[in-house]
């Protein structure tokens, strides 16, 4: 069941070069994996890369001028190279044209806040498993496609496409029009094995300390509830998500 | 689904206090949370303990004499004192006593060499909601109780018990002489939703690199597997966990 974690997962890297295309690669959200600087360097662009690196999970290395001369491609690094992450957002259009060509019911999974870039990876990775066709993630108060997120996805990320929008909600109700069914994660939902979850579906899962929000929630078709026998109060975010999207495939299956 | 996560999470907790004290719960195997020395000071015991305490995930403060006195119950610090997490792990008949006082057929998990405490205690969380009885773990390569371990089971750890065994298969075959039937999760399984998974049952999960050793995966009685519809090869060890023991929920609800 898990041969793959322990292997290292090859994701594709972009490096760049030089330090306004560094800055640049940050400002843009591109997901900096690792960097490079020259040891002692204190200037102005220096310390704006610095900043912005801190502010995610790139790991930061302070090295020689031959060492960067060695790892550079262009002989142009200007004291900064930097690893990025070669993956792009996807359209939700693209999993609508997905699950076309697979001649399958769409399978969306739609993220209401996920904040844990463990969480977010592991979801991507269970959704690719669990064959459906894409993951829709907030464009604010949420975590974005980092490089630890990349990790834990176990290489998923390479297939299974994710789309930042802008407002939930407003997605969702372009989704409906497509012909999907929204069931909403929550514990005070119907239990899950006595629902429908068969046919175009989009599985909502909430933020990891709040739940699913209110508007998103009213937007839902539908409520599932995991059975919780024990005395705490939830599962985790990955593990929630797991249980139902696999409830979805035994349901499809059958 | 996720209203604990955020919420800070009650661990009891015992102060440990001396030299002495602080380097005996480490050689015990106690979960050291948190530990606070004196400032500047570098003898031998001091040594000891701050190698002991970089083997786990304590978190270590340097602090100065005033702060320890103020900390301090006994008054007694010697410059050393530490919070352990004041769980202790239990016995496998009392998760047998425990199915029984609740009327239920046993359902225990039996983790093959887990080493990440954050699956651990997802596991653990997983566990305590779908109603198993206990967690076996060996003692030798796999993780134990840690405090992370503890925090990431958001305080299940409080209700499922959890034992540390030096044989698997030995306490494997005990526990068929009490009527459980082991099923080991791997690719090579048989598709879990067509399996029998009512009765007494011990749910086998294997390492994230490694998955089931040989020796265990003999001693089970039969292989579930989950459907793998994605590209990659395998899913997270906690969710893969989740899933399962879901699917036996689900088997038991009918």
């Amino acid at each position: 069941m898990e041969s793959v974690e322990k292997k290292e997962i090859k994701i594709e890297e972009t490096k760049i070069e030089g330090r306004n295309a560094v800055i640049e690669a940050f400002r843009s959200g591109k997901p900096v994996d690792k960097l490079f600087l020259l040891d002692g360097c204190q200037d102005g662009p220096i310390k704006t890369i610095l900043r912005e690196a801190k502010k995610g999970d790139t790991i930061i290395n302070f090295v020689s001028k031959e060492r960067l001369d060695q790892i550079s491609d262009t002989g142009k690094h200007q004291g900064a190279i930097a690893y990025a992450a070669a993956y792009e957002y996807s359209e939700v259009e693209d999993m609508l044209a997905l699950a076309k060509e697979r001649g399958e019911a769409p399978f969306l999974v739609i993220l209401d806040g996920i904040e844990d870039p463990h969480n977010l990876g592991a979801i991507i990775r269970t959704a690719n498993q669990a064959g459906a066709h894409g993951v829709i993630i907030p464009k604010r108060r949420a975590v974005g496609l980092t490089a630890t997120v990349a990790r834990t996805s176990a290489g998923a990320l390479n297939y299974t496409p994710v789309a930042k929008v802008t407002n939930l909600v407003q997605t969702m109700e372009e989704l409906k029009k497509e012909g999907l069914w929204f069931v909403c994660a929550d514990m005070d939902g119907e239990v899950m094995y006595r629902q429908n979850l068969t046919g175009p579906i989009g599985l909502v899962i909430g933020n990891e300390g709040e739940g699913v929000s209110r508007l998103v929630k009213e937007t839902c078709d539908f409520t599932a509830s995991i059975p919780m026998k024990g005395q705490i109060d939830s599962l985790n975010a990955s593990v929630a998500m797991g249980v139902l999207a696999y409830e979805i495939v035994r349901q499809r299956m059958k």
